[in-house]
């Protein structure tokens, strides 16, 4: 059994309140991939780089259990760009700088030891790439997650709406699910995201935790309240890595299984935004790991008590 | 025993992006009293009115269990009064209108059988309003929250620094103790609070739910995604009256009775959004706030699976 993850391998210049960090190692699917790979190790890349991308970044990946025969190393050009500056408020950013570079003509072939991945996340990318990836799988995956953005919503609705329609999990922040759906109120934007396809919604509101729709079912993982949010870049795509990773692992996507993913990608989330780039995802230890697991399940657990009204 | 709350009764004229209500009975003491009234009877509230104040509400609350000797009516004159604007983010609201009316010269003297309440509720009021009434307290309380905003810290903070180290629980929204502390992270603010004097703080995020801060443990309690926030008005207040009701009925004030407090609080809170006014606060039934309780344990809970990391 395998993971399947495509996604950007790229450089990130960023800029925030508590310091810069100039031309570092990012794109959805590093952070997808680190942050999965403390859990499952059969995760199968695609992606494409310049020759410009550290060829230790690559070999580090691999030594985590990422094989590469799905990265297009393109030589003469540039791997992807971006710059980004954030404020104090975290929550939102404003981009800088997009330079698609050899991402402009990332058209993958799955490699054959691919097609019948079981567990597929699609990282941020155009939605077509995206329905390619999936037309060339030659079995049913067991479990298909997209991430998408606001960018897509605005340029390329009607072939997302055609991803949208046959993945199993939604994962996009509130705002994108307001947009995606017309509906203010985010139980409302659910029905309606739930009648577009996927059977599981995923609100992803930042500092403020994430949002599990499931049926008429909602469960919300908060956000880990950390001393100093240093960089929130990746924090999505850590996000999806843990959820992932972990359901891999487990082999598991009932919906009670589903809430402790949610937990697992907020625990590599809340890592991930502790430092820049990847830092901080590099050299977790599994004390770690379980210490911040255990935090969120006290950040969360109270007792019930039923008490009888007095009316 | 016996719970003591100050604040307002007052009117409010409040505009929103689903409808208006105008000149509705509104005041911090008349949500904390009806929210905290489902949980606990001997309730000493401590207020003023003008002459316009309907006599039905001060019964309706008497009826509740309401104790009026602390009530001032002043002939002649107005009840507070506040008009607000809420936009489609209802986090954040427009003061438009602030008719201190009675409020002016509101100089509360407690009756003799106030004296000796446990659990204090100091509503919103101006900071040494609150004083006078902790100064006139005869034995020591079980309990004292505070409940204040950034208009006494922006106006009087040197006396609103004076309750502060007199309580053992402060409650205020994130903003609030950004300012208070001068800490962007929350984390660091609470420790800065705690220093100041409350053992206990409530960080109010709204939608967004609230966190209790307790030494170096943090309990968040998420805010109920309802299908439509109507009006937001007087949610803290709820929140603050559920908590104290829940508190003084079972007598209880360790950190994990303080965190299920903390839900019966937001229980208030997501009844008292559903509608304009006290409304949806007027007639609820015990299966109704089971059933809530119910649902913010689902939103919460998950299994926790402590996997081996694969390193």
């Amino acid at each position: 059994m395998s993971i399947l993850t495509i996604g950007t391998l790229a450089f990130d210049s960023i800029s925030t309140p508590f310091g810069n960090a100039e031309k570092v190692i990012g794109g959805a699917c590093t952070y997808i991939s680190w942050a999965a790979s403390y859990w499952y190790k059969n995760i199968n890349l695609v992606s494409i780089v310049g020759d410009d991308f550290p060829e230790s970044e690559i070999k580090a990946l691999e030594a985590r259990g990422v094989n590469m025969q799905g990265l297009v190393r393109v030589p003469g050009k540039k791997s992807f760009f971006w710059a980004g500056k954030y404020h104090k408020d975290m929550n939102n950013r404003d981009t800088l700088v997009t330079d698609l570079n050899v991402l402009a003509e990332f058209n993958p072939v799955l490699p054959e030891s691919y097609r019948n991945s079981q567990y597929i996340m699609l990282g941020n990318l155009t939605p077509d790439i995206q329905l390619s990836v999936l037309d060339q799988l030659t079995s049913k995956p067991k479990l298909i997650i997209l991430d998408t953005m606001n960018f897509w919503m605005d340029h390329s609705m009607d072939k997302l709406r055609e991803v949208i329609a046959r993945v199993d999990v939604l994962t996009i922040n509130d705002e994108e699910a307001r947009q995606l759906s017309g509906e203010h109120s985010l139980v409302r934007a659910a029905a309606k995201i739930h009648h577009m396809g996927p059977k599981f919604l995923v609100i992803k509101k930042g500092e403020h935790g994430a949002l599990l729709f499931h049926d008429d079912q909602i469960f919300f993982a908060p956000g880990l309240p950390v001393p100093d949010v240093i960089d929130p870049t990746g924090a999505g795509d850590s996000f999806a890595g843990g959820m992932i990773g972990y359901l891999a692992r487990t082999d598991d996507i009932s919906y009670a299984n589903m809430k402790t993913a949610i937990i697992y990608g907020s625990t590599m989330a809340s890592f991930c935004v502790e430092d820049f780039s990847l830092n901080n995802l590099r050299n977790l230890t599994q004390q770690q790991l379980h210490e911040r697991i255990r935090q969120f399940e006290q950040l969360s657990t109270f007792q019930v008590n039923e008490l009888d009204t007095m009316n």
